[in-house]
């Protein structure tokens, strides 16, 4: 199990295998039922989660009462919400399982222990939120951009495996349309 | 010029005057006039820019024509695109100044071994960016939800100032609406 999440550290940063033993002490993990909650919207959120294999959604609950989802995370991601996270203030959204889900967990109260033990992790994670960030801008570009059917044929072609993986209608609201929508641009296609 | 970026960087790691030494040889200053690129659509990414004093702003061209913009950054706000600094791939944005510009520069080719030099610097970037980040899903969940109008009074109360401070075709633009529907909303509220 923490040898995916090792794997993953290793394409960023080189750890020895002293620095291995000491990594596995900070981390723990869960097996989560397709429609868990890690996160619940008012909760503040302690922990920052890395998807080992499965598919979690970060969404909250229109005035409207729909679900907007704001991000997904799949194998090899971390997901959290930041804002509550770094801030410790109530969280605005919830985190949830699409499908039977398997995470690794860093609890914040001791990530900082972590990052001063092996100052490394400071790096990866360094990266990886970069990462995430020039991934949401690039995203704030398509929605601003593109109209929903050229959005979702993006999507489609980007990840392929994905879109057969999700419900359709988590895929709309996503992709900021709604399932009817999305629909009648995939018959459109056949 | 140097000692505001030392005052931001010791808001979240300490530096001893030994290190802030080191910190200075790694980077350059630049003054911008209004209108000046720092980065144009299809050029390599190839620093970030720190901003002690003056508005910058990140834009692409729609198909239409149109100027969109996707970021803004103030003082004591990095900015860059991280999507081509870290790839080395052509950027699909512009960066230029709003107004008269002071900006410091880190090149990419020296980052490497700044962080190597001084560990505090990956921190210290892991928590900057990471507050971007969680700043841009905000961004993303308002435009998902408020409509134009909300999204304005939302962003005027948050930054009275900096909403007196650039041209109001911009400020609709970021907002994602048009400089008319910007120009109603405003009278309205008079």
């Amino acid at each position: 199990m923490i040898d995916t999440l090792i794997s993953h550290i290793h394409k960023f940063v080189k750890l020895t295998p002293a620095e291995k033993e000491i990594l596995q002490s900070y981390f723990t993990h869960k097996a989560l039922k397709k429609k868990d909650f890690l996160l619940k919207e008012n909760q503040t959120c302690t922990a920052n989660y890395f998807i080992v294999k499965g598919c979690l959604r970060m969404f909250y609950i229109t005035n409207e009462g729909a679900e907007q989802i704001i991000q997904f995370g799949i194998d090899n991601w971390w997901l959290t919400d930041y804002m509550s996270f770094d801030n410790q203030l109530p969280s605005q959204f919830h985190i949830q399982a699409v499908e039977n889900t398997e995470v690794i967990i860093l609890e914040r109260r001791i990530q900082e222990e972590l990052f001063e033990k092996l100052p490394k992790m400071e790096r990866y994670f360094r990266i990886v939120v970069q990462k995430a960030y020039a991934a949401s801008v690039m995203r704030l570009r398509y929605i601003f951009t593109q109209s929903g059917e050229e959005r979702f044929r993006h999507f489609n072609e980007s990840f392929p495996d994905f879109v057969q993986r999700v419900p359709q209608y988590m895929l709309a609201s996503y992709l900021g349309f709604s399932a009817e929508f999305l629909s009648k641009i995939r018959a459109k296609k056949k």
